[in-house]
């Protein structure tokens, strides 16, 4: 079971979270992740949690209550996550691949949440709450871009649009959201470290072994 | 103006759609795409096209009938505009290239429209509906992948998992609705094509020129 605990006793002000709380949390964002917010009644809530609407009430007003902590909770998360891991002193090519299998590592562990909350990135009324979670994402996409920086001063990487490159890495495990099946034959971290080998050295054969070398 | 009516003539049955009926899913799917579906109602349709709620009634019973259109008719007319522009005899790489490039112009030219499509791709309740949309998704994914193999087959790709591959190739120019602007220094196409070295060429750095070659 996914600890979704985890992503929220961040915004709890210290207070362990009631196991009533954390399981209205995991049904709903299940539900968001499979039917999308729009799909998804109190009502349907309720009924999955095998609780009466009244009982959901006293805990959330909407839906819009039970989804907003889940969203900026699983920002916030992965960027402290991916963090921690990260080694400022180790090599950066070694902190790009850290960095792309721990966000794997952390979608595979929240994925629900992780659905849930992207496809609401969007349209969240509350611009509050939105811009506190674009704060969490800017500082994640941030770390990213010292990364490749990093790559780039020490010559290991392409002289690049730093910006640009920090898209084209993200896109590629980003996307996995919409394709990745638990049951498939690689982890989502094992899926992110074979990008890494494509991001890194590109998708080109190398030259056949017939091929004269560049230079006598 | 994006002619908006290139995505849903198709489904039109040969009668060309009238300028009030473009209109409303023009505005529609601005509306949509900047504040997700939940966030629009018909009552701001009718107010943005300047018309009465009746009048709006009157062409549409409700918004899933303006979505629901927009949404087949965007993902069927990107597969035919890439597939347009393909051409199975050119080299793979150049393939591959028109592949990403023309789905960034098709991005670009319908860009309201594709967002409102995608936000909704997983919460569309009608299956029917769906299920027609996942087949033009899918035939346009194979095409890519038909690409990909013919490089595998023509040794100019290593070899690959075509799928995974695929997914990666996807990710990058997939990923761009949620960070390009028009106003920026490249175009949709222009991006891609740097997404295309990236991916072709990877992002390591060509080794210095003090390296001795790999083979004496």
């Amino acid at each position: 079971m996914d600890d979704i605990s985890d992503l929220l006793e961040l915004d709890a002000a210290g207070e362990p979270l009631s196991g009533r709380i954390v399981q209205i949390f995991q049904v709903a964002c299940r539900l968001f992740a499979q039917r999308g917010f729009d799909g998804v009644s109190m009502r349907d809530i309720a009924l999955e949690c095998g609780i009466s609407k009244a009982t959901l009430y006293h805990y959330f007003p909407d839906k819009d209550s039970i989804l907003r902590p889940l969203a900026i909770g699983t920002t916030k998360s992965l960027c402290l996550h991916v963090s921690r891991h990260d080694r400022p002193d180790a090599p950066p090519l070694e902190r790009l691949r850290s960095f792309l299998t721990e966000t794997a590592n952390f979608f595979e562990k929240f994925r629900w949440a992780w659905i849930a909350a992207s496809t609401v990135f969007w349209s969240d009324p509350k611009t509050r709450a939105r811009k506190e979670r674009i704060e969490w994402r800017d500082r994640y996409e941030q770390l990213l871009r010292d990364i490749l920086q990093a790559g780039m001063d020490a010559g290991e990487l392409r002289p690049m649009d730093v910006k640009l490159a920090g898209h084209f890495v993200l896109g590629s495990i980003n996307w996995m959201p919409r394709w990745y099946r638990p049951e498939g034959a690689l982890s989502a971290a094992g899926i992110a470290d074979r990008f890494c080998d494509m991001i890194i050295e590109g998708i080109r054969a190398e030259p056949p072994a017939s091929t004269p070398p560049r230079r006598r």
